[in-house]
């Protein structure tokens, strides 16, 4: 690493995000991050990549991109229900303007949720690309996970879905003050309500990534479940189908993903407060999720993201 | 992510690499690892990317240069003292072929480390990459640091330096035959050699990952001391004189970097085994890094690899 790139980490990277954590006890500057992790606790740790072209279109702007990256890597943890403690970032950028770029928006997003910016690297690349790595602590044995959905629980929704998917089909056909653009600009990780449920005892949370279909598809896989899902139900689902239409609608919602929603199973004895969720569905012995429209069956295609199709 | 993707982490990156250890509850298949630290003890934790064309030229095999990254990682846990407990790796791949190649090089490196792969992901991306955090344990407060050196320490090298930037000149060269192009195909990250030099009560050290000089000035600005070298204690100097020329042998020790030795410091009256490093210099009151050959000081360009020059 050149002295410049010192400089770069310096002024764009180091004391950035938010502040200083007691789970870090020496951040940027050495040849790792130094870290002391809480008696009766668990970490949880999660690592994702965008790349231009690929995550997000070459005329997005970076630090958006960057910023968004970061929160995506953050809705993880709420899906674990942990609290974020720290973040190490992996920056490739085609020149030095890219860096700041992706370094600013790197810093907006860990400031927002007062996230520590502790390490990561910043390297030249023909690609712009990011990679976020975040870690989270939850007291002990209590990280909600895919696996663990009954057969009897219901399944609930917090947060909307569809928006990213629209935003980004008027982005990409020019509509750059289409209705939905501006849901791209940032991704709203729900740690908050993902701390609130896994300390009301829910068990099995995900954040919705990929679409509502595949990631409802990952609970019931991993807890060998089925699952019904009433697109009724959805929330905003009225004034969405009258906006764009109930087929743009429902590819949004069902395919779409990006929108960071926590899709989560409690048992029916559980109350669930209506500001924090809606419930959209229920599980059932069996496997694979089923779509229901007032309670008529959907043919839904299966499908997600194709990144080697 | 797709259906596709699933199977791809699924066959080339989930249950790979080492055994699983009692740092992970729960490692790949979940929206984060879940892990449960020990007590006592506090985490390194280190993330570093390499790039196709960047960090490894193109004609290099994908396995290879992903194995690479991976104790290049590792390097930086021995850095530390540290024991490697988990890794996560970001796979970014032009096609299919590439992430079954860099998976094979993630995982052999792993195996023969034995540090469990617990996360990360993989996308589909305009050029090769491969982004690798790696997480180690050590007992709380013995971390070795860069800004631990005294002005009256001794400077000692563990491990060889010059042989990477050889290679890579004959690789370059396309002398596939060259005396140290197999240097470039493996990296040894000297964790033992770390752990061991911590348990001594080393408190100061550093991997010579961007070549002696510049790392050498890591320790001393960051230490806030000088740092005196002298050329001649430098193992295998001779026979690499001999074979490549005095000139060519300077530059790939001073400047060359990836060999990952250990550059560390310690007090006058610390006996440091014959087998594990050689004194190399010595700490000083003042600033930067003077080098000297048979006692007479040497001229030499400040300079590492230049990222964004």
């Amino acid at each position: 690493m050149s002295d410049n790139e010192f400089e770069l980490i310096e002024s764009c990277f180091k004391g950035k995000g938010g502040h200083s954590s007691p789970f870090t006890r020496f951040a940027i500057g050495d040849d790792a991050s130094i870290h002391h992790p809480r008696a009766g606790f668990d970490l949880v740790v999660s690592s994702d990549t965008s790349v231009e072209g690929v995550h997000w279109p070459v005329d997005f702007p970076r630090s958006r991109a960057a910023d968004r990256a970061v929160c995506a890597a953050l809705s993880d943890l709420a899906a674990m229900g942990a609290d974020a403690v720290a973040v190490w970032v992996n920056v490739m950028a085609k020149d030095e303007s890219s860096v700041r770029k992706m370094g600013k928006g790197v810093s907006s997003a860990l400031k927002r949720y007062n996230v520590e910016l502790v390490g990561g690297d910043t390297c030249r690349s023909p690609v712009n690309a990011i990679a976020v790595t975040v870690a989270g602590e939850l007291p002990e044995g209590t990280a909600m996970r895919r696996d663990l959905a009954r057969s009897d629980d219901n399944v609930w929704l917090s947060g909307k879905l569809g928006f990213h998917a629209l935003g980004l089909q008027q982005w990409l056909h020019h509509q750059r003050d289409g209705e939905y653009v501006h849901h791209l600009e940032e991704i709203t990780p729900l740690i908050s309500a993902g701390i609130h449920l896994r300390e009301m005892g829910v068990r099995c949370c995900i954040d919705v990534s990929d679409g509502l279909l595949q990631d409802a598809g990952h609970i019931a896989k991993a807890s060998r479940i089925g699952i019904d899902i009433e697109l009724l139900q959805l929330p905003n689902w009225i004034h969405m189908c009258r906006s764009v239409g109930r087929k743009a609608f429902y590819e949004a919602v069902l395919h779409g993903g990006e929108d960071y929603a926590l899709l989560f199973t409690a048992p029916a004895e559980m109350e669930i407060p209506e500001a924090l969720a809606v419930k959209i569905g229920c599980c059932r012995e069996g496997s694979g999720v089923s779509v229901f429209r007032n309670g008529e069956p959907c043919e839904v295609e299966q499908r997600g993201f194709l990144h080697f199709g």
